[in-house]
């Protein structure tokens, strides 16, 4: 089974608030594609949850997926 | 309880100061998500705080969340 | 024989889905250009697959290409 | 006492060069704002100022904030 | 003699394809400038193809150069 | 006395090649600028210019500088 990239196939959100859970989704399902293996991921979250250098690295993708959820949504501007 | 990811849901602030202090509370907030214990995130401050490279990571974090923040307000122009 | 760095030669796809695959792939492409022996790249497959630091730098360089794909896909705006 | 983020609370400058050396100014004030401690800070700089990994990625935050100001100023297109 | 930075002087490519190639090309130039020995760069050569997280370090430097070129081109679009 | 920052004091070139070339000069510029110490710049320069990770991260920063020459330039479009 192929991991699903973008939940809902959409990067169209009601909010800001959705769109930053988009991003955080986003770069998150990367991730699984890349190790499918869910044991082995829940055992690197250890890891990461407790790395500030690599807190700040998945603070930088969900920073540069944001970008892109936002601009395509305009920057939920009224 | 989830992390709220944007304060007041908007990315609209009064001025780019503003906007900046913003682009600060959004990297901490992923940060926040990912990590929730808030000891964890406490002894992980002293640990980046001391650490030049992390410093200019975290400088890089605050810039690309900034340059979306800044496109989203029209770069505060008159 | 040279790699084919774009599938199709078009950055165009129907669905923001299909957009992330391409970007996937694109990644996937640039490191095949690089190192073209397949045994090699299925030994680091290993390597980075189980480090969480490389997972994460895969999910920026995605979060990247995906930037430029869903521009050109004007964000698959209906 | 908060530590100011934008020196007069504005992105627009007069010329290109002003840009420049407000983006290397952002950058620092993040640094600062992240790391109050002036002797902290003084003690870091001996670190990175001979650090080539550390300047570069120096060079890199500096990249990033300057392209926000410099779409801010429109580039100082006439 | 001076490493020539961008063949042909121009952005424009008539297929994403080469427009992907530019981006490779453009990459290897900066580096070919900034270390001029062939030797040198032979031996490095070496080092990066079989380093995973070079690799990808690559892709993230192919992936920006990239988005420029796209633009230029304003993404091939018909 | 100050470090230039941007030579000329403009954003705009001839050409691509001038504009690749004006973003390499700008990326140097902030490493002169933070380390004006020449003797000391030249010493990381021999450790830089054989290491592969270090000239990838230059790649990379000239790459997001050369982004914002070229869309200042509108991209040398005739």
């Amino acid at each position: 089974m192929t991991t699903t990239l973008i939940p809902n196939n959409t990067l169209m959100t009601e909010t800001p608030e959705e769109g930053r859970a988009l991003a955080v989704k986003l770069s998150r399902l990367i991730i699984k594609a890349t190790q499918p293996d869910e044991e082995a991921r829940n055992k690197m979250r250890g890891v990461y949850a407790n790395d500030p250098a690599m807190l700040i690295s998945i603070g930088q993708v969900v920073a540069t997926e944001f970008a892109t959820i936002a601009a395509a949504n305009n920057y939920w501007r009224k």
